[in-house]
C-alpha cells in the first residue's frame, strides 16, 4: 500500500491526485515548486516504475510543466528526481527566475523555506487547480 | 541543425550517439556523472520535445540508469534537467554515494571538477561502452 512520506507531507500543500501521482506544492513562497509522487509502494528510482507508469509520469510532468508555465511564467523549469534526503520516488518541477534568490544554483538546500501565508497559499492553489482542471 | 553547446563539449568526454541523444560523461572523477543531450535544435525544456522524442528520452534515461547501476553500483541516482547555466536541453544522470563529497546536497555548483587522468577516463569509458553495447 502506498503511504506518502511524512517529510513530503509536512513540507507541502496537497494539490491533487492525478492518475499516477500525488501532486504537491512545496510550502516555500520563494519559488513556484511542485512535486509529483508516484503512488507506487517502494519505488525509489524512475527506472523502478513499470513502462506504463513511466509513460504516465512523463505525461504528468508535461501537465504540471504546462500549468506552471501558464500560471507563473518562469524563465526556466528545473525537473529533477534526486531523493538523497527523502528516498520515496518524487519528481521536483520548479519554476526558476533570473531574479530568484538561488539563481543559477539549484534550489535544494540553498536557503530555508519561506512558508506561504494561508491567504496566499489558497489563492495560488485556486489558480493552479483552475488551470489543471482544463488539462488533466 | 543540432550543434552541441560549447560548454557541454568542453566539460565532458564523448561516450556515444544514441537514437535521440548524445551521451556524454562529465570530466569530473568525483562522481559517475553522465549527460544526455537530445539532438534536437532549440529544445530547452523536456516539454519542448515531441511526444515520440520524449518517449525515446525516457528510454535512454533507463538505459543510462541501468548502465550506471551496473558499472558503478551507486546508492542513489539523481536524474535532472536543470539548464540554468547551459540552456540547451540536457539531462544529468549522476550516481550518488553516501560517501561522496557533496552528499546529500546536489552536485551542481558544489565543488570544482576533478578531471579524470587520461588512463582512468579511458578505462571507465571502456567499461561503460561494454555495458551499453549489451543494452542499446
Amino acid at each position: 500500500m502506498f503511504t506518502l512520506n511524512e517529510r513530503l507531507q509536512a513540507d507541502t500543500h496537497f494539490v491533487a491526485d492525478l492518475s499516477l501521482c500525488k501532486l504537491l506544492m512545496m510550502n516555500d513562497a520563494s519559488y513556484p515548486w511542485f512535486i509529483l509522487v508516484p503512488m507506487r509502494e517502494d519505488a525509489r528510482e524512475i527506472s523502478d516504475l513499470l513502462e506504463d507508469d513511466q509513460a504516465l509520469l512523463l505525461r504528468e510532468i508535461n501537465v504540471v510543466s504546462s500549468m506552471l508555465q501558464q500560471v507563473f511564467e518562469p524563465y526556466k523549469l528545473n525537473v529533477a528526481a534526486l531523493g538523497n534526503v527523502v528516498e520515496q520516488l518524487h519528481v521536483h518541477i520548479v519554476g526558476r527566475f533570473k531574479e530568484d534568490k538561488a539563481w543559477p544554483a539549484p534550489v535544494w538546500g540553498h536557503s530555508p523555506a519561506e512558508p506561504y501565508s494561508l491567504e496566499v497559499a489558497e489563492e495560488v492553489l485556486r489558480k493552479v487547480k483552475e488551470v489543471l482542471s482544463g488539462n488533466v
